[in-house]
Parts: structure tokens; C-alpha cells; sequence
């Protein structure tokens, strides 16, 4: 990987939450090119070997550790950070949580529950889920950001207007990503790398993996953005779409709503033709199923859809 | 078109609203295969003359007229009516309006504003833009749908739990659409037609256009069904996906005003890259951006992101 990286930023190079006092890890030239070796967001608390016990040990205060912060040399507020993702160096093994509190459904699945992976990190191929699901992978960054202007300790786990805990699945190799720049530096991290997630993590988690990422930080100079924006090279969803879709839809007045009960007959759906018990079904759909908005402006109802990849039963 | 349609449903037999004591257009035996003559949702008041005086006009008690209903022998509360949706014949002229009052910007667009489209209705190739965008087509129907339960007359504008304004960019050609039965009959309406809309619609208005359909309605006995769901038969996004997307995002604790600002943002983009003006970018947007929750779980804020297909102006 990453043959002309110039700046290699070695795990032990993490931070917990967003504070732009931290030190920086690197100061680097604008258009430099840095391989970060990122820790995935449960500090290494999972390994092949652990069990749903493991969940209700997690260290909330060590979650989404993030490698960094750089300062980019010259980076001034009102400045445009552009962010090119080159590669991602996989681990292989990965996991996925219901954590109790956390997610679309909580009220719902009030239990933990742990799904563990083992893929392959060069083919890539799509991954076993139980005993017949195949969920295609596609590696990216879940926390990917800056430090924001205001001083402080700010928690990791809401994204904001600087990035931070985006959890997009399509930033993903040979997306450019531009976030706005708050701060002297831009003091830029990344991490919680996920092997694959839909639009949404429903669930909470991804399949959630330790990997290395190659990105080169260039600058725009005054240009000023109000949020990231990004651009993908390509089709976003050729990995999972060619057997096509199952979709189940969320019909009313309200949004959050609407995902939740678009949701849940998706899992309904899934318990009854595939026979998977909820939880597995809640999980799985957080890894490939994708929420979007079909319809926003048939008052008062909205139509949120839940699109679950046939090829992964096919 | 429609080789083996048993039925011909023509234009005149259309209705305002759902309403289950309307007399049916038609009995229908399940299984049977029928061609619908769908007007469009301004009910024929644009032609190729029209001008953004005319959408003042409009008189909404005859917005979105649906061809129907039909009475489909033997269909009982708690079946599921199975819509295979075979092909659209579409006219080759369409619209789109922003008509004040309604879309998601509703706020930031208060004047009327008109594009009509000529587009080839045989190969379907991207219709021309203004100057120089060009959008892919996929024919689909907004508005399909059953009656309700409930007595009397209820608007047609919000999509329901039997389906209706659904507005779903991925009922196409090919699709399987599935409809939970709310009286005896089903009394099966369809309208509304779109020769490209995307996820959202967020403008209020798709390319409006007036089309005939060929589907044929089945029945699936005590099958209780919460909301719509549909089956695809491949990916949906390939007709405009090969060049990628422009994404931008709106992040923040409510999902509706996450939506609002992802389009804001992705409109500020056209108009400083693409030399739009903004009512002609958020027109542009609603008929080919998709807006999709890219997360929902990382309290307390989601993001809402729009994604522009860059095919459009490669």
C-alpha cells in the first residue's frame, strides 16, 4: 500500500473526541500524501474470540479513537480542506453490535448482540453473515473530520458541521471529500473504519475493522463551506446492486418515524422469508440496507424506503 | 405495447381522490393483464406552449388524476394485492413546476417557475436541460394505489398505508409492487406517470408526463401487509450513475431540516459551478438528485446527504 505516502501516523497516534488543542500528531505541506494506521471504534475490545458478554464490558469514553490530529501547513479558517481517500489496507476481522441505547430500533432490541467477521482483506469477497447471507464489502472511513473553532473537549460520536463521525458509506477509494476548515492547521483525524454499512447504520454499528487508509490533504484557499460535501469517482453501489432489490417503505407525517417503520417491516420481511431471528435481521440490515427519502413533499406524508440487496440471499 | 392486455382502461375513466365508493372502470378476474391510459398529474393543463403564467392556474382539485379503479374478482380485506408493473408507452412531452406553496424549499422559492421537456419517447435517450444538462429517463408511475378503508373522499396528494402518491422513483418497468387490501375489490387506481424523478422529489414536481402503462394485478390471500414494499428486478440507479455523484450533506439533530440543507447546499453548488440559477438547479435537483440518510444513529445527529449525479453534465 501507499508507495508514495510521505508521512506514516502510527496507531498510538489516537485521540478520543475532537479538542483543537490537541498537539498535533504530524505537521504536514498541503498535497502531502500520509498512510494512517487506524484502530477500529471499539479500541480493539473485540477479537475473534469474544462474546455477546463482551458488549456490556465496552469503555464508552475509549470509543471511535481517531488517528491525528495533522496540521496542515498554511490552513486557515474559511479554508477548504480537500481530502483524496486513496486506498484502505484491510485486517480481515470485524465486528457488529446491538449495543443496549444505541441505534434506529432501540427501543425495540433492548438486549445486546454480536455478529463477528472474518473476510478476506485482498479479494474482498462479500462476507458470511450466519449461515447463508453474503454481505458485499466496501471499506471506508466512519469518522473522517477536523477540529471545530469552538474550545474543548467535544464528544466523537455526533458528526458535525466539520465531519467527524459521518458514517457515510461512499467515502469511500477515490472519493474526494471537502470539509471545511475551522482552525489554524485544520487538525485533521480519521477513523473508525468500517468494511461495509448501509445508508443509515441502522442498527448502530457496521461491520466494524481495524484497517490502514492512504489519503493525500491538499487546500483550497478561501472557500468558505458550510458542510462536507464530497465527490465519488464512480457508481456508489455496484458491489451490492445487481441482483436488484427488496424494499419495504415507511409511510407518515414525520421522518424519524417513517426510517423506523420502514425499518422494521424490513426486518419483518427478512424473519419471515429468511428466517433469521430479529436481532440477526436488525444487524444484517445496518451492514447492507440502505434508508432513503423517496418522497418529501406529498403533504403531510412523508416516504422513507428501506432498500435491502437481494444478492445478498441470491 | 401490451400484447396480451385483456383490458383497456382508458383516460376518461379517471378519478379525483380515493374514495371506495367510486363505481369501478372495471372487473377484473386475478391475473388478468390490463393497459392503463394514464393522464398526467396537471390532468392535461401544460402543453408545448405553456408558459410559467399557466402554473397559477392550475386548478388543484384536478391535480393527479388516476386511471381506475378496478375491481379485482374476489380481493378481500387482508390480501395483498401483487402489482406486476410490465411497461410505460410514454408521450415524449413533459413538465416540471415549482408551484408556490409546495416542495421541500417551499420557503426559499416562492415564485412559479416552469421547464417543459421534449424528450424521445422510444429510446428514451437524456433529455436536454437549459443548455447544457442532460437527464436520464426511467418512466414510472407517482401515483398507484388502492382505496382505503375508510369512508368517503380523502385527498390524493399524501401517499397512504395502501399506497397511493407514493412517488417512488423505483417503480418502474419490471417491478413488483405489493399493496395491502383495505376493501373488497382492492379498487386498483394508477396515474400520475414520471419520466425521471429522483428520491425526493424535492421540488414538488418530477417530469410530469402523460404515459400509458401495462401491469397486470394478482392476488396473495391473508397476507397481512403493513405498507407498501416492492421487489426490483436489478440495480436502480444505472441509468444515471456511471459518472458518479456530487454529494452534499446536512448534518444536525432533525432529519427534515437535514434534508433541507443538503439540497440547499447541493443548489448553492450547481448554481456556482454549473452557472444555474437556483429555481432552475432545485427544478434540476427534484427530477434526477437523490436525497438518502447516510446516518441515523450517531445522537444526536443524522445526516441527510444529496447526491447529483455527475452524468448530467459529463
Amino acid at each position: 500500500m501507499c508507495n508514495n505516502c510521505q508521512y506514516t501516523i502510527h496507531g498510538r497516534h489516537h485521540h478520543f473526541g475532537w479538542d483543537n488543542s490537541f498537539q498535533p500528531a504530524e505537521t504536514v505541506a498541503p498535497g502531502s500524501t500520509l498512510k494512517f494506521e487506524c484502530l477500529d471504534s471499539g479500541a480493539g475490545h473485540y477479537h475473534p474470540g469474544s462474546t455477546v458478554a463482551d458488549v456490556s464490558t465496552m469503555d464508552f469514553s475509549r470509543v471511535n479513537p481517531v488517528s491525528g490530529p495533522i496540521f496542515v501547513d498554511g490552513a486557515r479558517p474559511g479554508d477548504v480542506l480537500k481530502v483524496t481517500i486513496h486506498e484502505f489496507e484491510p485486517s480481515g476481522f470485524g465486528w457488529t453490535a446491538n449495543i443496549p441505547g444505541f441505534g434506529l430500533l432501540a427501543d425495540d432490541f433492548k438486549e445486546p448482540a454480536l455478529a463477528l467477521w472474518n473476510y478476506n482483506p485482498s479479494t474482498l469477497e462479500p462476507a458470511l453473515f450466519g449461515q447463508h447471507a453474503r454481505v458485499p464489502l466496501k471499506p471506508f472511513a466512519g469518522t473522517i473530520g477536523v477540529a471545530p473553532a469552538e474550545k474543548g473537549l467535544h464528544s466523537v460520536v455526533p458528526p458535525r458541521r466539520v465531519g467527524g463521525n459521518l458514517d457515510i458509506r461512499d467515502i469511500a477509494a477515490g472519493t474526494t471529500l471537502y470539509l471545511p476548515v475551522e482552525v489554524e492547521g485544520a487538525l485533521f483525524s480519521i477513523g473508525d473504519t468500517h468494511a461495509a454499512q448501509g445508508d443509515g447504520e441502522v442498527c448502530g454499528t457496521a461491520i466494524e475493522s481495524q484497517m490502514n487508509v492512504a489519503l493525500t490533504l491538499d487546500l483550497i484557499r478561501d472557500t468558505p463551506l458550510k458542510m462536507p460535501r464530497f465527490t465519488t469517482p464512480g457508481p456508489v453501489t455496484r458491489h451490492l446492486d445487481a441482483k436488484g432489490y427488496e424494499v419495504t417503505t415507511g409511510i407518515g407525517p414525520d421522518l424519524w418515524d417513517g426510517a423506523k417503520a420502514a425499518l422494521s417491516n424490513m426486518i419483518d420481511l427478512l424473519c419471515q422469508t429468511q428466517n433469521l431471528n430479529p436481532v440477526d435481521a436488525y444487524m444484517l440490515c445496518s451492514v447492507c440496507g440502505d434508508l432513503r427519502i423517496s418522497e418529501i413533499v406529498d403533504q403531510p406524508n412523508w416516504v422513507v424506503s428501506f432498500y435491502f440487496p437481494r444478492s445478498v440471499f441470491e
